[in-house]
């Protein structure tokens, strides 16, 4: 497998450069350190800052949601790497808006330990903080040991309730409990056809046969739950499905959003014949979606395969799904 | 290679039901033809029509235009194959708001028969018609031959440019000759480093080693011009950038928009670390960089490799991109 790349040493810082020349008219780095970007706009005094992090490799998450509506600022580390905890803090400190910061990230081990030294630095600048953990990825563990799931696409939704409910100027406990409430609804489970390649190791994560696809593999090439023989999309938009809505009951009546997510070498055709799949199944139902979302949210650079997420909706999640957000990656204006 | 689809007969009934289940709001399958898309909102009357056709197989070229401020209907036929000249007509007829239609679409030999076959049919039910053909990929014939150039992803600024004229309240003539304006500024040049695969043939549509690159390279895997050895992408910035410009001269002061076009496979961070090359390269040039591109516009399924898309503009051209336009899987506000 071969890369379009510069020296590997350079991936990110020049990633970092590329979306600074492309969309250096929206966000920015701060204090001039490429791995820190917030928005360049003006935002409203008194909103509650939102702000995540995490690794690079899996654009547009999470720079690509910094913007109106959505985040006030991202840090990021290496390729699968957490960014530090300093970085963290300069950037918590820099989303304070007067009301407080929600540090909103996928459950990661460095991620946690970086972001809660983080909190605990800010407070000592008196900027309060709540910290809401995505564990959507319902292949990752068992519901008995939810808390220890992993944070992937459905971080998106997350970032999109949240960032509503600053922008109409809710306080930070209730921004916080609106991103619980999202995620509380939200499952996530993904299947993966090919491995990626971190451009500093420059050999796959995983392998995998020609004729096999790995269930309910992690945005890091972390293992799944099992390797099959190769399935139709149908198939695989049945098991995902039915796994969910074991967590994530669906009567008659019910209206969800549904996200199908290309890990990054998945053409749009096939997410959309998975997305046909899922909503006839939920047509089947008497479930109806609501803005669905079909692309690239979270990705694993060159992996093939895709997630699927499912959130279920009620009418004040929806309102908050409606807001506009505007981001350089991500435009929703429920058109 | 694996993809992830059903039966491959299925494969464009399937991803036309899916494009119809997720953005039904917005458009719509002509009497309930599903290889022909249009505007499901209003459209202002008097406006001048806009319709493309071709093969499946590039989303979001061409289905993923059709919406306010580009495109008012779409053709499709099977994976690289173009639609009868009979379901042109029938969306030629649907998509005339009373001032005649522009039929834009890519320089290939079936669409070239079929558009003109349709034209010809819609003449005798009064419909004006005027004939736009894209043929932009440099590689594709030398520059004395440039009328058999291959139609790629500059499209999409043909599209942006002619739609935005359309929606101000050009006539067909004018809406016509700014389609060509942009053409005539607009140059591609693609590279590939993997095939991808016809559903319906089941094996890949050439073959490359894992050290080389194709240059060239068109989106339905015609052959390029050489094989390479693997080339950084910085090399590949320079090498299809400096093609370009023999044909398009640039120098201090001028301004041009740049896009940045995945294959299907590609992952973002390295569509953002070409379009960092590319940039950099017109910087020293003193030539500023516009509304750019970066993401993917026309691909070729699991193709991966990118194409570099430059338009030069002067303030007519950059009053039309401006232009709010709002499709299923195209936005641009300008922000």
């Amino acid at each position: 497998m071969k890369k379009i790349i510069n020296d590997p040493e350079n991936f990110v810082d020049e990633v970092m450069d590329g979306i600074q020349r492309a969309y250096g008219n929206r966000i920015r780095f701060l204090d001039n350190d490429d791995r820190i970007i917030v928005r360049a706009d003006a935002v409203k005094p008194g909103k509650v800052g939102i702000v995540t992090g995490g690794g690079s490799g899996h654009l547009p998450v999470f720079l690509g949601y910094v913007g109106q509506g959505m985040l006030d600022g991202c840090a990021v580390g290496n390729v699968f790497a957490s960014p530090s905890a300093q970085k963290m803090a300069s950037m918590i400190k820099a989303c304070d808006h007067g009301s407080g910061v929600l540090c909103l990230y996928g459950n990661y081990g460095g991620d946690i330990l970086n972001f809660d030294l983080a909190c605990e630095m800010v407070e000592l600048d008196d900027i309060r903080t709540e910290t809401v953990r995505v564990a959507d990825d319902i292949a990752s563990a068992p519901v008995e040991n939810k808390d220890k799931r992993r944070g992937v696409a459905g971080m998106v939704y997350a970032f999109k309730v949240a960032g509503a409910a600053a922008e109409r100027g809710d306080d930070l406990e209730t921004v916080a409990s609106k991103a619980r409430k999202a995620l509380a609804a939200t499952r996530t489970m993904g299947v993966a056809i090919s491995p990626c390649i971190v451009p500093q190791v420059g050999k796959p994560t995983f392998s995998i046969a020609d004729d096999e696809i790995e269930i309910g593999m992690g945005i890091h090439g972390e293992p799944g739950i099992e390797v099959r023989k190769m399935m139709t999309a149908d198939e695989i938009a049945e098991l995902i499905l039915n796994r969910i809505m074991t967590e994530i009951p669906l009567a008659k009546g019910d209206e969800v959003s549904v996200m199908i997510n290309g890990l990054g070498a998945t053409p749009l055709e096939e997410l959309l014949i998975v997305f046909r799949a899922v909503h006839k199944e939920l047509e089947k139902r008497g479930v109806s979606v609501f803005m669905p979302h079909v692309g690239e949210f979270a990705t694993s650079m060159e992996m093939a395969g895709l997630s699927i997420t499912l959130i279920k909706l009620d009418e004040e999640l929806k309102t908050l799904l409606k807001v506009p957000a505007i981001t350089p990656f991500y435009t929703n204006l429920n058109k």
